[in-house]
């Protein structure tokens, strides 16, 4: 199996270590990490790490595109991604002594018609046999992007998008959206024109949306999936301390490499993996020896 | 007159503008801006806007230092970045709308033994009427750097360090040291290594530090020049509020601009262009109408 991964709105992560931070004063950062980053691009370093054959592409410009493409080739991660003349986003992560971090995210690149008519050439000849979507829309390219990518796309789409841009992509009928509570609640809110449609009974049906299936994450409670076979609710085997960044992202990996298991086993790899990835510092890791010990005592129950 | 300008420890200025900075937070930058900085190159874009030919050299690697060239080349100043296979250091200031800043300086790179001789190959082969030495010192740099680009020099040299750069650099008589009072206090107390010597008589006197003349500034209150023909002093034509950084900068390309002028009309020179730069948002700018309007003003006593 092959897989493609599009991160449009692709970002360097940056981690500068501090003593402490402190609003108004000059800090020396001890160490500077980077890392390719964006959901999309955690989801294919996780694809990697399982061994499953996936390439990273969307859009990549400037000093930090080049700094992306950089760890990609470093981190063995294979990759397409299309050049634009603006420049990749950043994202710096403020971490101090104890811990704690704060965040900046920049704008990121204006994507330009040319530019985004490009990808969606070559999106249509890229040979695949899943396509995962993942996160947020860059500034110039259209609101229905991801319906846009659905509709072109041979093959089964996974959709992992928050807001307008998943609403409007989920209606396009991808084969499965991978929604938080929080973001599937929104959604249906906003694609509900009629008040009284959005009673619980709806919200409780995340299909309505127009995907074939649902991967419905409620935190560290565990996940839920919807299907037109039916739906299965499953929870990790202990509440988790750790780092809860990427862990959705893994979970979609997941969901794609057991791509042709049942639906039960699909959604308890998913379950299992993005638990790993919490006992990880960083997004598109994952502990290893806790995902082999704990995947095969996770049983989802049929709601 | 050709003015060569060295910044071994150049840097990416880069500004995050945000609503508040709140630690823990996920901050959205609304504009990032982005400027070749480091004291030398501060220096070059005063010196050019002053329409003094200028060069800006130093080291300068990776995607930062990319992006440093492209930012010289945008804003007209001349370059020789010595390539190096570390990455260029990036300070982050994230500026909140009240404009309070908190600034975030990495570490920056590794300059090898191999670019420092090559550097140094180039240094002495480089047509100059006037150098200035500017900031601090790379890892792997040699600690008496600045003493060894002095003796190299076989024009004069504006040193313009701190701490045992400046000490050292000091001890090889450049021309001109333009430190500030606690620069210079520090650098004299590290020097004398009979505690009696550190005595008030001898902290008045810079020029035991081995340099010809000694430019030191008291930030507001205005600078003091100390030569061989005498001392003089001068004060801003009137307190300023703005932003101090880069105003010592703009002092050295003054000072530079001015070489050929008598001492007296030098020192006038740095502290009028000083104080405009004090009221330009950005190191390596100055308000050109407060300067013209101002400089004239200035009448150094002679103490």
């Amino acid at each position: 199996m092959k897989v493609l991964t599009v991160t449009l709105n692709a970002a360097l992560d940056v981690t500068y270590r501090v003593d402490a931070l402190e609003p108004g004063a000059t800090h020396r950062v001890s160490d500077v990490a980077v890392r390719a980053g964006g959901k999309g691009v955690n989801v294919a370093r996780v694809l990697c790490g399982l061994g499953v054959s996936v390439v990273a592409s969307g859009f990549c410009g400037g000093a930090a595109g080049e700094s992306l493409r950089a760890d990609l080739a470093r981190s063995g991660v294979p990759q397409a991604m299309f050049p634009i003349s603006g420049e990749t986003r950043r994202t710096v992560a403020v971490v101090g002594s104890a811990g704690e971090a704060t965040l900046f995210a920049e704008p990121g690149p204006m994507v330009t018609a040319a530019e985004w008519d490009g990808f969606l050439g070559w999106f249509g000849e890229v040979e695949a046999d899943v396509v995962v979507l993942s996160g947020s829309l860059p500034l110039g390219v259209p609101g229905d992007a991801y319906a846009t990518l659905v509709r072109a796309s041979r093959v089964p789409v996974v959709l992992d998008a928050d807001g307008p841009a998943l609403a409007a992509g989920a209606a396009a009928g991808p084969a499965v959206i991978t929604p938080n509570r929080r973001e599937l609640t929104a959604a249906i809110k906003s694609d509900c024109h009629e008040p009284a449609a959005a009673s619980a009974p709806t919200l409780d049906n995340p299909l309505i949306l127009g995907a074939e299936a649902a991967l419905v994450s409620d935190g560290p409670l565990g996940m839920t999936l919807h299907t037109l076979d039916g739906v299965w609710t499953a929870a990790p085997p202990e509440v988790l301390a750790g780092n809860p960044t990427g862990a959705g992202d893994a979970a979609v990996a997941a969901l794609v490499a057991a791509w042709h298991l049942p639906w039960p086993q699909r959604l308890a790899e998913a379950v299992a993996l993005s638990a790993a990835a919490v006992r990880a510092p960083l997004a598109g890791d994952f502990d290893r020896s806790f995902y082999d010990q704990h995947r095969a005592a996770i049983v989802p129950t049929r709601l």
